[in-house]
């Protein structure tokens, strides 16, 4: 029984799940959802995911949205990625969802993906500066530390970098935050882990 | 043994935990944090919780952050507001966390608890029009249905509405969201149900 995962490579939130099995060593097949011409708004989409977001994971009539809601479900189902306390995974995962790839991601977009004239300057300012709080919370947490909660790779890891091996520019530079970089080598070192770009279908070169 | 709640009457996402614990009947006891005054900045609160965030549960030796992680714990404790499909709850929960609440306040924040001069009126529009689209996936969900999750109140419920109950303005009114106004009486009709300036201290009249 294979899972499905609609995505595509630019969606750092479906890399969370797509990271997530690919360590877990779960079996999957991806699908593209071509979100930049309006796939994940057209009705048969909608009828999965009523929020027009992926990922989306469809396993033996289940369905199940939102990425960390799939981490969850991989990681039980597995037995793997929830060694150690489970409320310190669980409140990464929420910190991530609130404050983390929720404002990575949508300041990478505003900042690479909408069309120049579009790009609303005022706002990429203001953005920016909470996503350098949160870049100095997470560097802060890991110095000293190899993995996000406890000693083992997580969920909480699988999450929090879900944005973080990008190339397109957002604030965020490797040589500006060590203990960041250090720990997304350690993750880049682990069986199964591949690049965002590697992992699923889809990327910017396509549209260029 | 009474559960400690660092909390102030202004954050929807100390309500959150404040109204799970009253809705599911636990002991519990509020400490106010002078958040305007830089309370959840200060050296003992970062202690408590490094994020520089409320609220923060504490019980018995144990430390919580994150409003989601505490309304686990209390429903997982209590066996209640977790009835019918976990997954469904969880999906709304980490929705919450991602689009709803963390957009709602931080919304509210910038229009109103900003002082005048320091409201940033694009980055306002713009998020404005983020608050919009995730009110009406909320609208749209709540239309034809009682609960956010299943066919009883859940943590799915006292996690949306964490902002919904607050006067101050932030796009939100009860009658342009008619499904949303009925399941925010539905809430406020439960048994324990407190408005957050009712239920925790501090407001905004204090510091008029």
């Amino acid at each position: 029984m294979t899972a499905t995962l609609y995505c595509f490579g630019e969606s750092g939130n479906a890399y969370k799940a797509a990271l997530t099995m690919a360590l877990a060593g779960y079996d999957w097949t991806p699908v593209w959802v071509d979100f930049f011409h309006g796939g994940a708004r057209r009705p048969e989409f909608l009828a999965l995911n009523e929020m027009g977001e992926v990922p989306v994971f469809v396993e033996n009539g289940l369905t199940l949205t939102q990425s960390a809601v799939i981490q969850l479900h991989v990681a039980e189902r597995r037995g793997k990625l929830m060694e150690g306390d489970r409320d310190e995974i669980l409140r990464w995962l929420f910190w991530d969802n609130h404050k983390g790839s929720a404002q990575f991601g949508t300041l990478r977009f505003l900042m690479n993906f909408l069309p120049e004239e579009k790009r609303p300057a005022e706002a990429i300012r203001w953005l920016s500066g909470r996503v350098r709080a949160a870049l100095a919370t997470l560097e802060q947490h890991l110095e000293g530390r190899d993995w996000m909660a406890g000693t083992a790779p997580s969920l909480a890891d699988t999450a929090c970098c879900g944005y973080l091996y990008y190339p397109e520019p957002f604030g965020f530079e490797r040589d500006r935050f060590p203990a960041i970089s250090a720990w997304l080598d350690r993750i880049a070192a682990l069986p199964g882990w591949k690049h965002p770009y590697e992992m699923m279908p889809g990327n910017p070169s396509d549209r260029a």
